[in-house]
C-alpha cells in the first residue's frame, strides 16, 4: 500500500486528490471477490459493493446532477438504490440491513459507474472555480474516506463471520512479541478557559471540516490528567482476570445488561485458545493471532461499557472530548493510520501522549451533541451530522485503518455506546493528577 | 431447457442419472451470476451456491467418505460447513440465516468441489452392485432434485427482494390472455377402506420413496367430491374483492393473526398496479406481468392460511391428504414440470380431475404426522423426514419448478401454514356432492 | 371441597346444575385475594377474575341479551372488556395478554355481575322449555368448567411467578412416599374398522358434547399397544440422567429448538435442590414438594415436545387420539379429578389400563384437526372450536383440576406443543405388542 | 390536598419531615384499592403497592439494619423481593417488567410493613444527632418524594390502560377555556463564565442533594434566549397541523425511527375525538378532557425527540440544562407542584420566565453525563444515581406531580429520548436573541 502513500502526497489539486483518494477505494477492495463484497454479516455493516457505489452516488447525486449541464445519470435506478439514510431525497431503498440483497448490479457494473463518474468529475474539474462545487467535492472526498474505513471495517467482520476465517491480507503482522511498551505516563493539564473546534476558512473551498465540529468555541475545564497511552491487552487481561466482565459495580446499568444479554467475556474477535498462555487468540485482517503476541499493542474492538468499565475498575475514567482535544495541543496528526499497512493496533513507544492519533479510535466520556451555536445546513446535508445526535458517544484520533489525510485534532467520530465492530480502545484520564 | 429433459429421458443407468440430475443442477444454475448466488432473502430460503454445494457434500459425506476407500474429501472444512441439519453429524455451522456469510469458498471453488465429487462417483459407479450403496446415491439424487426445485423457488425471492426486479429468465412468458381455462368441475368419490402411500420394491436399489411416505396402510374415507382444476387468478380476485383479507370469519386464528401482522393483502410477489384493470401485476421468474394477463391461471404462493380462508369463504373446505392420493387414481404423474420451462403456473385445459400434478403445490388439510407403523431410519437419515413432524401441512402434486421425475402420486411435502414463498395453491373438496 | 361434590351430583336438573357450577366457581376463588386475582404471569394466562367475569359474560351475551326480553345488561360496557376471542362480536378489548390493566370493574363488581346474571338465568329457567335456551346454558355450564379448570392452572402459573412461592391450598399434599406404583403392564388393541367421536342425543337439550368432538365416525387402525399408566416421576427422571435434554436425536426439530432456547432441563416447576435424593423439588398447589416424595406419581407439566422425546428415548411412541378413544372402551370417566381435592397427579394403582382419566392431561400423537364432515356452527359459535384447528396438538382424559362431569371418552382437548403450565403428561404406546 | 401542604409546612423537625412524607404517600394511595396497586402497564412504571414497599425497604435496608441495635426485619424475604436495581446487594428479584406478579405481601401487609418501620424509625429518631444516619433518613426521604411523583405518573398509566378511563381524582380539573395565556416572551441571557450545580453544606445533614448535582462547577456560556413560558397545546397543534409528525426534516434519526415504529401522531394520552374542535382530547388524571379546553395549557407527555422536533419545526433549540440553570437566576422554585392538588399543567400568566417549575419536566439539550470531578459514593449508593450516565437526556424543573419541597434549581432528573409517560414538556431556546 506503500505507492498509495505517495501518490496521495503528490496530489497538489483537487482533481489529483479526487484521483488519489477514488484510487484508493478501488486498491482496498481489489483483494475481495465480487462475492466478499456482497457480504453484510451485521446490522451496522454494509457490503464493500454498496460502499463503492454509494461513494459514488454521492459525487452523482450532489455534484453531476445539481451542476454538470447535460450530466445523465448512469443509470435513474441508481438514485434510490444507493442513498443511505438522506430522507429529503425520498425513502432510502432497500432499508439499510437488506442491502446485501443487491446482488444486481453486478461489481462491475458498479465498477463501470464508479469510472463513468470519474470521468465526469474530470470533465467538470477541467474548469473549476466555482466554490460550492468544490466544496462538494471536497465533502464527497471526505465521505469516501469515511467509507474507505467503513470497507475495512465491515470486512473484518464479514470474514469473521465465515467459520474459515479467511484473511483480508496475506503479508503476516509484524510481531511485537519481546517488543515492550513504554510504561504508562501522566500527562497534567491546567484547567481553565480554553477554544476546541473548528473554524475553517471558508475563502479556501478545500479547507475542510464537518459542520458537527464547528462552530470554535469556547469551554471552561478543571484540571486534569491524560494518559500517556492507550490501555494495552495485557492491562485488559488483567481486568479480565480480575472477574471485571463478572462484577457489576463497575458498569453502567446500560453496559451490564448488554454484558448479561451478549455474554461478553473479552473485546470483539477474541476467541478461547487453550493453546496460549492467555488462553485467547485475536482475528485481525492478516488472520487470527495468539493474544500472547500482542500483549503490549493497545487494545481494540472494545464498546464504550467496556471502556467506561475497564476505566472505572483502574480507579480512572475516560477523558472528555473536549479535555482530549486540549491534550493534543500541537502534536501533529501523525501515528499508526491506514497508509502504514499495519491494519491493527500497534505497541506505543515513545514518552509523551502517544497514539492520540490512529491504532484506535478512542471513547470519550462525551454524548455527541452539537456545539453551542452549531446549525445544521440546510436539505441534504443537514442529514449528514446533525440528525445523529442523540444516543452516541464521541471518538476522536482515528485509527489504523483511517487515511492519515482524513483526521484532524477537532474530528469528531461517533457511535452508540454498545458498538464493537469499530476499531475503538480505551485511553485513561482523572481528575487532577495521576491516580495514586 | 428442453435438451435437458432429452437427456434425461435417456438416463437409463444409475450413473446416466446420476450424469444427468447432476448436470440439470448446473444448468440451472447457469443464468446466475456468483453475486446472485450469494443472496438469501428470508429465513426459509438459501443462497444457490449453498444449494450447490450442500447437495455436493450430501454425496460425499453418505456415500463417499463411507464407500470408497481411499477416498481423501475436497476439503475436511466442508464437512461442518454445507451440513444443513444433521445434528447427529455435530453442530451445523454456521446456523441456517447466516449462509449467506460464506463468500468462501467462492462458487469456482464449490463447483470445483461438484465436479471432484462427480469424478469420484463415477469411480464407485464403475463397479456397483452394493445395494446399500445405490440406494444413498438414489438418495442423493431425490435429495438433489428436491434442491433443484428450491434453487428456483429461492432465488425468486431473492431477486423479488431486489428492488430492480431482474428476472431469472428472460424468455417471455407465454400470455393467457384470451385463453380460458375450463370451467370447474366436481368429482364424487365413494368413501370406504382404501389404501395410501408407498411399498417401494426393495428388491431394487432404485425404486424409491421417502420414508415419510411408508408403510402403505389403510384408511377409512368418507364419500367426498374434489375439485376439477386449481383456483384461478380469476377466482381468488372474488375472494379479495370481497374483502376476504378483512373478514375473521373465513380465517383460523393463527392465521387471522398473519394477516394482521404481516400486513398481508394478496398473495405473495403480486405488487399494486394502477395501469393493470385488476389492480395488480405478480412476479415471476420471467418478470413481472399484469394479473390480467393471467387470470385462468392457478393462483400461486399462498399460505395455508389464506388456502383455507379461500374455502371457507367458497363454502368449501381443502381435501386431506388421503382424499387427494385417491383422487390421482391411475392419472400418471404429467403435468407443468420443471421441464415445461414455463416456471409459472398455467391453464387448465382438460375436463378431468386437472393439474393434480404440477402448477403449483396443493394445500391439504392434513397435518404431518407419521403414517401408522412408521419408523424412521436409525442415524442420521432419520433426520431428514422424521423429525419435522410438528406444526407444518402437507401439500401434494409437486409444481412448475419440480422435476417431473421427482414427483408422485404418494409423494408428502411439508410447510409451516404461513409460508407463501413455495408455489403454493388451492384445489377445493366439500364432503359429499358439489356445493350448490 | 368434599361437599361441592356432593351439591354437584344432587344436580337433577338445568337450574340446579347451573346453580352447582356457579357455586363451585365461587369456592374455587375464595382462599384468594383480589390482588391475587389480578395476576396474569404468562400469555397463555388469565386473571381469575377476568375468569370469573368471562364465564358470566358469556351467559348474558349468550342468553340473557337474546333470550330474557327486557333484559338490561349489568354493564354495557363489559360486552367488549370480557369478550375473550369471538371477534364476530367486535374487537376483544383489551388484547389478551393485557387482561391484567383491568383493576376496574374489581372483584366485587365482578361478584355482583356474577350474582346479577345468576339472578336472571333463574328467571328464565323458571320456565324453561326452549330448546335453543337450554342449549346455550348447557354449552355456558360447560364452558364455565373449563375456566375452572383454567382458573386452578393459572392461578399456580402466577403462584410460582412469586419468589414467595405461596400457595393456593394449605392441605398437605398426601405423601406417596412408600407408596408404590403398579409395575408399568401394556395391552394390545386389534386394528380394524372402529368408530370414534360424539353423535349427541339432539332431542335432549343436555346431551352435550363440543361440536369438534362430532361426527362420529369410522377409522381404521392398526394393531397397537398402551401402556397401562402414566409415566412417572421415577421413570422421567431415568430419561433425564440419561442426558435426555441434551441428545437431539430423541426430538422433534422444533422440540429441540425449544429446548435449546428456553432451557429445558426439566418439567416445568421443578427447581434445583440439594437437600433431595433427586436433586430437584417440586411446585404443586399445596406447596413446594421434594419430588422423592412423589416418584411414583404421574409426571405432569411436560410439552408434548417432551413427551415425544421421552417416548422415542423409550423406543416407544405417543398415543393417537384415536387409539386412546379406543383404549378407554367402557372405562368409566373416572379418576384422580378436581372432586378429590388432591389437586396433583396421583399414583396408579390397579393392573387394568389406569389413569386414563383424571390426574393429567395425556399428550396424544394427534394434531388437532377437523373429524370428517365437521362443520362449525354458524356465527359466534362457530369461533369457540373451529378456528383453532392449526398448530395444536390434541390431549385426553382430564386432570386432576378438571372437575368430573365435565369429562368424557371423547373429549377432544389442545395446546400448542411447547405447552407446559397445563397439567399434561404422558401415556406410552406401541405399534404392536409390547415393546422388548 | 390541601391539608397536605399545611402539615408539610409545619415539619420543623426530621422526625416530623418523616412523618409528613410517608403521610403523604399514605394520602396519595389512599384513593386506590388493592387492586389497583397491582398494575404495571409499561416496562417503565411499578405497581402503586411495590412503591409503597421499596420506599420502605429502602429505610429499613439502609438506615435500620446497620444502624438500630437489635432490629428485627419485618420480614427477611423483603430484602430482595422490594431491592428495585442495586446489584451491590444482590440480584433484584424478581425483575423489573414482573412488579406485577407479587399479590403477596397483600397491600394490608405492605402498610403494616410502613407502620413497622415508622414505629422503628422514630425510635432511632428519638436519639438522633448520628450525622450518617440523619444523612440516610434524608437521603431516604428524598428518595421517598421521587417515588411519590413515580406513583401517580405510573398510575395514570395504568388507569389510561383500562378501555374504561377511569379516573384517579374525581375533582373536576378547572377549565382554562376563555384563559389566555401570557404571550411568549424572549429573555437574553448574556454568556460568559457561570457556575452551576450544588455545593451542599455538608455541616448540616439535612442539606441536601443529589450526588449527580455535585460538584458545582463553572461552566462557559454563549449569549443565549429562553421562551417566557412552555410550549402550549395550541402551539402543538399547529405543529401537529403541518404535518409535524410526517416531515422527517424536523427528526433526529432515531426519533424518525421512533416515529414510524410507534406510529406516534400525538403526544400521549391524547385521542381522537371528532366531537371536540381540535379533534382530539386528552386523558388526565381527573379524567378525559376536549383538548380545546386546554388549548393554553403548557403541552405534556411528548418525548425529547417530540420536543426536539418542535423546536427545530420553531426555527429554535431547546436549552441545555447549563442554561436552564442560569435561567432560574434567583427565581424561587415555585409554582404548580403536588400541593396545588391541579395534578396537571396550567396556563402561564405572568410576563417574566415562567412556568421554570412545575407543570411539567422541561426536556434540555443535555445527555445525562457526570459533572467534572463527580465522584459516585462507594457502595450501594453508588448505583443510585451513578450508573444511568448512559443513553438518558436531562429533564428540568419538576411537575404538577412533584412535590414541592423535592425540587431546586439544580435538580437533574434523567429518562431515555422516547419516554412520554412522564409528565415532560417543551421550552424553546435560541443561540442569541428571539427568532425573528
Amino acid at each position: 500500500m506503500a505507492q498509495l502513500t505517495t501518490e496521495s502526497a503528490a496530489a497538489s489539486t483537487l482533481l489529483s486528490k479526487y484521483q488519489a483518494i477514488r484510487s484508493l477505494t478501488r486498491s482496498l477492495a481489489a483483494p475481495m471477490s465480487a462475492e466478499d463484497q456482497m457480504i453484510q454479516s451485521c446490522p451496522e455493516a454494509s457490503p464493500m459493493k454498496w460502499h463503492q457505489a454509494h461513494t459514488t452516488w454521492f459525487f452523482e447525486t450532489f455534484v453531476l446532477r445539481p451542476f454538470l449541464p447535460g450530466y445523465k445519470p448512469f443509470c435513474e435506478d441508481f438514485r434510490r438504490l444507493f442513498n443511505s439514510y438522506y430522507n429529503s431525497l425520498g425513502d432510502p431503498i432497500p432499508d439499510k440491513p437488506s442491502r446485501f440483497f443487491l446482488s444486481r448490479p453486478s461489481l462491475d457494473e458498479v465498477l463501470s459507474f464508479r469510472r463513468y463518474v470519474d470521468g465526469a468529475i474530470e470533465t467538470i474539474l477541467a474548469d473549476p472555480g466555482d466554490w460550492e462545487l468544490e466544496r462538494r467535492i471536497v465533502l464527497g472526498l471526505n465521505h469516501e474516506q469515511q467509507h474507505q474505513e467503513l470497507m475495512l471495517t465491515d470486512i473484518k467482520h464479514a470474514l469473521f463471520s465465515n467459520p474459515l476465517r479467511p484473511v483480508y491480507c496475506s503479508t503476516p503482522l509484524t510481531r511485537e512479541q519481546g517488543s515492550k511498551s513504554s510504561e504508562n505516563t501522566w500527562h497534567d493539564f491546567r484547567g481553565g478557559l480554553v477554544e476546541i473546534g473548528c473554524s475553517p476558512d471558508l475563502t479556501d473551498a478545500t479547507g475542510f471540516c464537518f459542520d458537527n465540529e464547528t462552530p470554535r468555541h469556547k469551554v471552561y475545564l478543571e484540571n486534569f490528567s491524560i494518559s500517556g497511552r492507550g490501555v494495552t491487552c495485557r492491562e485488559y487481561l488483567n481486568f479480565m482476570a480480575d472477574d471485571g466482565y463478572a462484577r457489576p459495580e463497575f458498569w453502567l446499568s446500560e453496559g451490564w445488561d448488554a454484558v448479561k444479554r451478549e455474554g461478553w467475556r473479552s473485546p470483539l474477535y477474541w476467541e478461547r485458545d487453550a493453546t496460549d498462555e492467555t488462553g485467547w487468540r485475536v482475528f485481525t485482517l492478516k488472520g487470527s493471532q495468539p493474544v500472547s503476541s500482542l500483549l503490549e499493542t493497545a487494545v481494540c474492538h472494545v464498546s464504550y461499557f467496556e471502556a467506561d468499565a475497564f476505566a472505572k475498575w483502574s480507579g480512572c475514567r475516560l477523558p472528555t472530548e473536549q479535555e482530549w482535544e486540549i491534550a493534543v495541543n500541537e502534536n501533529p496528526a501523525a501515528g499508526n493510520f491506514l497508509e502504514t499497512g499495519r491494519l491493527h493496533t500497534g505497541v506505543s513507544k515513545g514518552s509523551g501522549i502517544e497514539q492520540l492519533f490512529g491504532d484506535c479510535w478512542e471513547w470519550t466520556a462525551s454524548p455527541y451533541t452539537a456545539y453551542p451555536g452549531y446549525n445544521a445546513p440546510p436539505g441534504a446535508f443537514g442529514e449528514y451530522n446533525g440528525k445523529f445526535m442523540s444516543g452516541q458517544m464521541i471518538l476522536r484520533g482515528g485509527s489504523c485503518v483511517t487515511p492519515a489525510s482524513h483526521i484532524r485534532a477537532t474530528y469528531r467520530n461517533f457511535f452508540h455506546p454498545a458498538t464493537r465492530w469499530q476499531f475503538s480502545g480505551i485511553r485513561l484520564a482523572a481528575h487532577r493528577g495521576q491516580p495514586s
